[in-house]
């Protein structure tokens, strides 16, 4: 099996990593040979989440092509979102909760695309359909991508499938969702960094 | 709910007529009001199928927009080959099994493409993953279409799932797919309806 790597968008938010981490996760469980790395460097609240979850930053690349010859995409599918070489490898597999645009391929491929709130989400939906089980610690990613791009289920994105898969991701990681996504959020606008002028 | 028009390509094939009807069935199931229809008339392919399993020939229509506002496409995605007035209409759903080009939507959607021999393998896997019964007449219809688009499993493009999809569509449908599947082929070939010289 020829190997292939998965990330989310540039200027990457938590669901960009995290998603990219929880896909290639359930790919290589299925059979295929799958590294997240990431298109950026990483917020203030991804850093918060990984360590949280005791999970390794991804690397961090900015062409693909001079290692391998297909990706995944995770987070996004619009070209001018993706690695700066996307035009010249081939897409097997895209997960996402976008409009589409930009978007093309000379050969079918795997593309899921729904409208809900986070792409972990669907994520979530795909490990059920497999009957993969989710480690505890994914289980944790994925949930904590839901809360940042929900807001907590206060985004008008939030769909009721983000709050049933935020639950059962809760129950996996054994997590409180309301008191760890509160701390998440508050990490991410990152108070203790900064100076008191900002 | 607001009325949908679910449909194939132009031109359509067994597949594009059947994934539409099946698809609609879903989506109605699903709470949706869906309606599926053709962008052209029926291969005697197609006439044969529908004729075989007691199902009404779908209404043919030019455009959609004088008559709903958003639309659910199956077995394409590109727009050349959509309905003539697709640029003005809302695509909340999307199910094929084609490379993706010429598709661009201005909100998230519900897109599930994979790369398999037929849309009705894929609208298949949803009907499982919803957990809706398939009633025997559009199990046949679905497995008329597999066996049209992968040529009985004789095209390089049949999957282990299309297979898979077949036995069980076979099974539900009570229709032997290799004695129905050579005569649905054949009546395709028109044999009948042809002059000596042809
Ligand atoms: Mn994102
Ligand atoms: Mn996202
Ligand atoms: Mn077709
Ligand atoms: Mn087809």
């Amino acid at each position: 099996m020829t190997k292939q790597l998965v990330f989310g968008h540039q200027s990457p938010d938590t669901d960009a990593v995290v998603a990219a981490k929880a896909f290639s996760y359930l790919q290589n469980k299925l059979g295929f040979d799958t590294e997240a790395v990431a298109l950026g460097s990483l917020s203030e609240e991804t850093k918060f989440v990984l360590d949280y979850f005791n999970e390794p930053e991804p690397r961090i690349i900015e062409t693909a092509k001079n290692e391998v010859e297909s990706v995944m995409l995770v987070d996004h599918n619009e070209f001018q979102q993706s690695v700066s070489d996307i035009a010249d490898l081939v897409v097997t597999d895209v997960v996402d909760h976008h409009r589409i645009a930009n978007f093309t391929t000379n050969m079918p491929l795997n593309f899921r695309s729904e409208a809900v709130g986070c792409s972990s989400t669907v994520i979530w939906k795909m490990f059920n359909e497999n009957g993969i089980e989710i480690p505890a610690n994914i289980a944790g990613l994925m949930m904590s991508a839901i809360i940042s791009d929900t807001l907590l289920f206060k985004s008008p994105t939030t769909t009721p499938v983000d709050v049933e898969a935020t639950k059962a991701l809760s129950k996996i990681s054994n997590t409180d969702y309301n008191v760890y996504g509160l701390d998440m959020l508050k990490a991410g606008t990152n108070l203790s960094s900064k100076t008191e002028e900002e």
